[in-house]
């Protein structure tokens, strides 16, 4: 079968011929139809991560065929026996394990779930890492509810879009921060109740200005505008986050966290259980997941090069079966 | 009736005689047979906090009788609606009302509760604000189950000698932080596993060769060393505070926050409800606050001034009922 390999840090994929995946017990080998990128993907392939091992195929977002059935996969193996946290042996699909950039791929049978049936194949691969990452942080995490309001940062990546698209299913009033008018623009399709450019230096009261306060704050950037988020927020507010992509928090004040009753929730991935949920809530909602654009597999390189600059709207989408 | 009089910042407090609370609807008037000083008493007396009203009566502790019934009085006014959080009229007992250093307190009849027949009245009196603030830190927010491993930062003050004495009453395994030798030696008393120096620059590891991670960590000093404790957690932990004494925290990893799945909780008093289970629970369990020294209502400067010097261990209590 075709598939992408990685074979060193910094290295292109290479398009190439690798051995089909063999059929072990309880297994079953999905007929890749799309995957989809995330930013592990990228962080992998600059060697970002400990215990990296080459040659590997990436891609832990996938949907296809077993046995004439449309699937998804649940993007990770053994997540392990506590709702509250994954276990010892839990790892993401996709190194060690082979991923879904690759025409087929073989996974424990309770990793596939029926295809929502108002996705399309790409929308579907676009799902699974994204989708389940923004549930578990918003609603298992934050527990948000009907009437809220909700901040939403970074938006134009594909956690951050989905949070959004599900607050607002639920009915929450959400605001979104974004680094590009272009992202702001594109954000405003997504009945959103407004947002800012956090390269304002007053983005924070430009908030407050127009939400008043939030009970739900959602962002993978950390760093030190994460410092600003409890005075922005209501009492029992929760900030819900998967990510750090700006590095540590420096002048944290605990007085408004504590006095706020305010929670700071740490959330990864999800259980095979929430990964349900949200495909039983995106059903319910008819949520299609936001594609940037949509790459044949051989192109995969220049689905790699467009999230290192993070310019995208969306997800990054390969497109395997012909 | 004699009360302890604070008519400016840094005054010295004065005892002498005011006129007795007028009785209103709904209200109870309480004859005080003692009652404990909290942080919160020195810090106004500091001019610590915004909008201080002079001349005041300070003191949210007491216990007394009202119509020959020995009751303890939950330390605030106006919770309010939610468990979540208190609402905008929420105030601690004295200043801007009336508090406990005096012979009388009036206070709303649903403030009262029948005082634990186990207790001392200088137990009694040293049990509401602190009892409160680690009841709801340790159980309402960070949920601490029977077999888990707990660690208490700064032992020897109010709320965490609470805290400590709750977490072993429940069944977890509790670990201590304390800046002098002579605290870790008192607090081995209390059926601890164990406890290091926080001066000593490898305080968490040495708390992590010994414990080997926490699920519950119990703080009020923030500051950087906060941004510690997220390495020597266990997946799932919370990490709950209600106070920030060495202030902003700097260096904080949300990393292994979000990859572990903590929760950092902040947390402040509690709601009557919250009251009646610790009360409900002390009793159970016969807990008997720890008290570091008994002062008459008159030297209440002595134990102002000795709470200032921060070298206490357990609860300052003045006596008022001769």
């Amino acid at each position: 079968m075709h598939a992408l390999i990685l074979s060193a840090s910094h290295a292109p994929l290479e398009y190439s011929s690798i051995d089909q995946p063999t059929q072990s017990v309880d297994y079953e080998t999905v007929e890749l139809h799309a995957a989809a990128l995330n930013h592990r993907d990228v962080f992998i392939q600059q060697g970002l991560y400990a215990g990296i091992k080459f040659p590997c195929v990436l891609g832990s977002d996938g949907a296809g065929f077993v046995n004439s059935q449309a699937v998804i996969i649940y993007p990770a193996l053994d997540w392990g026996d506590s709702p509250s946290f994954q276990g010892k042996n839990f790892r993401v699909l996709g190194m060690p394990d082979q991923g879904t950039f690759a025409e087929y791929i073989a996974v424990p049978r309770e990793n596939l779930f029926p295809k929502p049936s108002h996705l399309s194949w790409h929308e579907a691969a676009a799902l699974p890492l994204a989708g389940l990452t923004a549930w578990r942080t918003l609603f298992s995490r934050c527990m948000v509810k009907k009437g809220e309001k909700v901040l939403i940062t970074g938006i134009g990546g594909g956690v951050a879009l989905m949070a959004a698209q599900f607050a607002v299913a639920v009915g929450a009033t959400v605001y979104v921060t974004t680094g590009s008018e272009e992202k702001l623009f594109n954000a405003a399709a997504l009945n959103i109740a407004g947002g800012v450019n956090y390269h304002d230096d007053d983005w924070d009261k430009q908030l407050k200005q127009s939400a008043g306060g939030f009970d739900v704050i959602i962002d993978s950037a950390g760093g030190d505008g994460f410092a600003r988020f409890p005075a922005i927020c209501n009492p029992g507010a929760r900030i819900g986050f998967y990510g750090a992509s700006l590095g540590k928090v420096n002048g944290l004040s605990l007085q408004p966290v504590f006095w706020k009753q305010i929670s700071l929730l740490g959330s990864t991935m999800g259980s095979p259980e929430e990964f349900k949920q949200m495909l039983d809530f995106v059903e319910a909602h008819q949520i299609r997941p936001i594609i940037d654009e949509v790459f044949s597999l051989e192109r995969g390189n220049e689905a790699f090069a467009k999230m290192e600059k993070g310019k995208q709207f969306g997800k990054l989408v390969l497109s395997i079966k012909k």
